[in-house]
């Protein structure tokens, strides 16, 4: 039996880019508008449209949901076998996410759970329930604009009866109350006379990830408020109220009801050929945790949702949407980069934007951004070094207090991060490659776990950026030289001395995850190096700048000021393996043990990733990368090496680079700008363009790949450089 | 967090052997007698006292079970922590397996199955139920005899009422009739004059492993008889018939009594002082798979079972035991070596010795004989290299043909190990770490799957060895060659041909399984090469002397008579690591390329395996070798070594060997042997004897480590060539 790779982007294979990435859409400079339907790119289109406010986020599916697709399936999944889920949701998978609200499961411990489904509302006429895939759709379109982030669909709607029929569903997530989402539909009877009938509901029937998360559920209905509280395997408290107010020239019957696990209303009426009707549906969202973002919170989280959605009803859809577009338009001032795309178009690169300006996390310090950017359950909505690497660099450039947010909650989970580095009989700090609520490790798999160390060096180099860059000195001493000092005790007890007199890193995964084990990983150990180094420099700028916290600091660690020779020594002999002959540094000391295999024999069809072709323990013995590794290195170190060793290394792992990661065309791109390669340049950009974007490929079905998102807005400053 | 090792041999470190391993127990020439109980000893005890027949084994518990130990508790058991079920079972776990019985585990694969427990009789006397962990036990003792088999325990037992009573429980199983088990129970009154009852049922309320494995259960009694039918989940049918037959001096009461999942029968007699009672149990055990034994089956196992066990008890205990002992007597003249013990004490020699005898397979060709012996649930009955590289030798000595059945088991394997193959995108076979029924794999843990080889070519060595032994070329026409030819083919495919010309095993664990992923371990390449050398020796001689048959085999295998040139050129370009300088044979090539650690500082408690104290991660980037691996290859070729390359590997690895394997020592102490180092060789005998026979260790809790038993045999010989 062959172990099954996890590909960390599993359908993610952007060699062919033959296809028209804009097919059955359209793109204007502010605006997605979605004009064909279908099934297969359904769930990519969900993803795509994923809408929210760092708060809480949501899916792109339709109020209806398909009726073909159960969103309660329970079933099975392993850490080892991500397609299990894509099997099960073919179509269609709704998704509510709160970043603070996770669970556990038994098999791939933490996640973040799927929430109640709140933006339910299906439309009946004569009888006849409205479904995308079944009804007589006879026009078609939906339409995301990004600054206001209003989603749109309009339909014309033939009915079995005779009666045709627009309908208009419009909904945003507040801005402005992040815990607002609205919602409304417009019925306008084209021909016939139908009798109309709404249900609006809130359903905690959900699962994520096939497993069920509440140990309690609430329901309450009335004939203007649906609520519902669900207390999860965590013991954290979820409510969502909704009111559901309609409006129609006639008079308008309204029933109500509950069951263990929904509340429904249900309004039905006449309409006449030219009349018309709308539902409007304002919901709220409130957990236990709210008070970790305004501890002066007393009342219980019911009582606040419902107040929340009761206030927005009197307000109405027009004051509502002026007041989150305002906050919207804000962010958008300081995030925009379109008058400085070069290398990519406006279009994509706002789409981007969109996303990254979504995922900017609500509960500062506490949650990060997952790398889907939770418009899916892929990778559980943890935190690997996406964050630090890929996304520090735009909340770095437009909103600093949220990079500095990023890093809180770093420092937030360090005691996480010291109880790593205890299960491996060391001291210090070791983050996790993939970290939840507290820093522990939540990744089941050891060749991860166990590997891929450069996370905690990661961390070290945002933070020095961070600090670099915002002068924010207060928070190096209040965190970052505690988070330095941490990880480097860590590394000084990790590395293993040779007789050769140097320091080593034996079994590393580095970036490149198609390569664990490995000696001396050149990423990893230059990053160590970088990190070893940063905690000297800061903890000696600490003493001098900040005496009285130092003493503190050093007091409370029980930290001796011998240890910073101790974290010289090491960083001053931690190799980076490096071939003098070909001025090249080679991924580790023991690449070129590897096997070369041939690649191009083996790959039959480049739509796929390469690692569909290759088992797991192929792959693992030879010169074959997932993603840049040494590239990663060059991009984030640029004027360390010269334009020789730029070229030496970018020609050398090429061919043995499959990019089965979405993260790796962003990596090549900057070096291929770098060495004026301009047809790579291209071939790179159309690579991260389809990543998420080619809805061929269907890359976003499980959520957006956000790192790359944040590598595409980084494009727009690549190309004004030129 | 740190992934837990998985020590196969858990709990076995054998450093420390202060203590005394003859503790609370005797031996003489031909028995061991436990003189003293205690619930710390008692799951080793039931190890330790297996009793069984090659067909079905039943682990040495006793009759009545304790009350405190249920034996039907559900619980998850994962692949990675095998200290679950130690946890779950402190003091007693019962165990019925036939070896070509086996189910599935939703987490750890294909497993043998616990069957229902039969063994069952309970004793009360004046309504107080008797339990060795409550009653007032005023004597005890238990003695198995090796050569006839029989288990026998003696109490004395002072009842709360004021009775003392004296039971004597017998039992074998029978070596004549594999079906059939045989017990009784004598109580003899010394004072008082109680009411006595007994119990006796048959239950298949048990788990294996945590997990029920049955789809079906019937169950009957009758006033003599007793039958429980279950169907497992792989669909094969097992039926076992009790019989009872109580005699007293007056008349005795029997009622009987079934429910959903056992039968029971109840008798009981009043016996004044000095008058005695014996209750008789015949029990045969059939399966649906019998008929691969003798084709002539027709009749249902549970007809077959009714008949057993009504002809055992018309002959009764005497006739049942002396023909049982007949067939005993004969395998022992083959296989007792204590004329030649030299080494080795006789009683600790054959108490292994019977254990070997007791494994040998009923279903010859079908089963192999598992690492624990069928004496316990770990390693889920599974077979490894230890059958072809520890246990073979023992049988080809003593039953040729019982050594050539466990190679026709490989043949009869051979399309799951094609399956495995293909799983790698190999041609040919790859024979799986850990076998079941039909070949493939079953190790859910991809580093040991994807990386420990080495037994397909270990697989090769028995088969080269029974065939230059025995000259059965018959065998190695109609199987061998096949298994020669297919395993090269694998080779040939899963070999890496480096820049340097030569060819290469990449990402390899040896035995040493702390080391996985190495480049060209020394131990595989060295079997390789001798896999390849012997499929282009046999198949030649097959081209010679069976032309007919070699002509047949390559159309069926579509051979090309070129593959033998590319076996040889891969076999003659298969580096051996080794250091000319030192003369030393490098257990890998990159093996110098790990750290050196302080093993005797991590070590606190040498009583507990090395493992206990490092994380896999840390073992797997030093140079800490669980067992002996070079070490191991120079046992298997002796004159392919001089003294000075097996000095210098002696000395260089002792340092680097914790042994937490049991596997270890046995091979340590043949080359501490041919060394002359007498005390090594002391130190290593009393290691092997501790592994299971040491009771404080508790090493056959789980059952015994079958594999060092033979290698316990095997010093027999070593002592007398010395």
């Amino acid at each position: 039996m062959t172990s099954q790779m996890v590909l960390r982007d599993e359908g993610q294979n952007l060699e062919a880019q033959n296809q028209q990435p804009g097919a059955a859409h359209l793109l204007d400079e502010w605006s997605v508008t979605q004009t064909q339907w279908d099934t297969d790119t359904n769930r990519a289109w969900e993803g795509l449209l994923t809408q929210g406010n760092g708060y809480f986020h949501v899916r792109g599916s339709f109020e209806e949901g398909l009726r073909d697709e159960p969103q309660n399936l329970e079933y099975e999944r392993k850490m080892q076998s991500v397609t299990v889920e894509v099997a099960t949701h073919q179509t269609s998978r709704q998704g509510v996410y709160i970043p603070a609200i996770t669970g556990y499961h038994p098999e791939v411990r933490q996640t973040v759970i799927n929430l109640p489904w709140f933006a339910d509302i299906t439309i009946s006429a004569d009888g006849e329930e409205f479904d995308m895939a079944h009804s007589d759709v006879r026009g078609f379109s939906r339409r995301l604009d990004w600054r206001s982030g209003v989603l749109t669909r309009r339909v014309r709607w033939a009915t079995e009866a005779g009666s045709v029929i627009d309908l208009v569903w419009e909904r945003f997530a507040s801005q402005d109350n992040h815990h607002l989402f609205v919602q409304r539909l417009r019925a306008d009877v084209i021909s016939g006379n139908p009798q109309i009938c709404w249900q609006s509901g809130l359903t905690a029937d959900v699962v994520t990830n096939g497993h069920r998360h509440f140990s309690g559920i609430t329901t309450d209905a009335s004939n203007e408020t649906l609520a519902c509280e669900v207390v999860t395997d965590h013991g954290d408290v979820v409510a969502v109220a909704s009111r559901v107010v309609c409006e129609g020239p006639e008079g308008i019957e309204r029933t109500s009801s509950v069951t263990d696990t929904g509340a429904q209303i249900e309004c039905s009426t006449p309409l006449a050929q030219g009349q018309s009707a709308v539902l409007n549906k304002y919901t709220a969202l409130t957990t236990s945790r709210d008070n970790e973002l305004d501890p002066a919170l007393t009342e219980d989280p019911a009582a606040r949702a419902y107040g929340v959605a009761r206030e927005a009803s009197v307000e109405k859809w027009g004051q509502l949407l002026e007041a989150s577009t305002k906050q919207a338009v804000s962010a958008w001032d300081a995030a925009d980069r379109a008058d400085r795309a070069a290398l990519i178009d406006v279009p994509h690169l706002r789409w981007a934007t969109y996303h990254l300006l979504r995922c900017t996390p609500a509960f500062e310090g506490i949650t990060q951004v997952c790398p889907k950017g939770f418009a899916g359950e892929a990778y559980y909505g943890r935190y690997f070094w996406d964050t630090e690497i890929f996304l520090s660099p735009f909340y770095l450039e437009t909103n600093p207090a949220a990079a500095r947010g990023l890093l809180e909650y770093r420092y937030n989970t360090l005691d996480g991060a010291r109880k790593n580095a205890r299960e491996y009989n060391c001291r210090g700090a070791k983050y996790p490659w993939q970290s939840g609520t507290d820093g522990t490790e939540q990744c089941s798999l050891w060749e991860y776990s166990d590997t891929e160390l450069h996370i905690s060096a990661d961390i070290a180099f945002a933070l020095a950026q961070y600090v670099d860059r915002t002068g924010d000195s207060e928070f190096m001493w209040r965190c970052g030289v505690e988070i330095l000092v941490e990880t480097s005790r860590y590394w000084v007890d990790r590395v293993d001395w040779g007789e050769d007199g140097q320091a080593h890193l034996i079994n590393i995964m580095g970036p490149d995850e198609y390569s664990p084990m490995t000696r001396d990983n050149a990423y990893t150990n230059w990053m160590v190096r970088f990190n070893l180094n940063q905690a000297v420099r800061w903890a000696t700028a600490m003493k001098r700048d900040a005496p009285e916290a130092w003493a503190e600091l050093i007091s409370r660690l029980d930290f001796e000021e011998e240890e910073l020779q101790a974290f010289s020594h090491v960083a001053s002999n931690l190799p980076v393996p490096y071939d003098e002959e070909r001025k090249l540094v080679l991924q580790s000391s023991d690449f070129e043990d590897y096997a070369v295999i041939d690649i191009d024999g083996m790959w039959k069809d480049r739509t796929k990733p390469f690692g569909f072709y290759a088992p797991q323990e192929k792959l693992y013995r030879s010169r074959c990368l997932k993603q840049a590794d040494v590239v990663s290195l060059l991009t984030l170190f640029p004027e360390e090496f010269d334009d020789e060793q730029v070229e030496s290394a970018y020609e050398y792992y090429k061919p043995y680079t499959v990019h089965d990661s979405s993260l790796s065309p962003a990596a090549h791109v900057q070096v291929a700008h770098r060495l004026g390669k301009h047809d790579d340049v291209k071939e790179f950009v159309a690579k991260m363009i389809a990543v998420d974007f080619d809805l061929s490929r269907g890359g976003a079905a499980d959520g957006m790949h956000i790192a790359n998102c944040a590598c595409i807005w980084q494009l727009a400053d690549l190309g004004v450089s030129q």
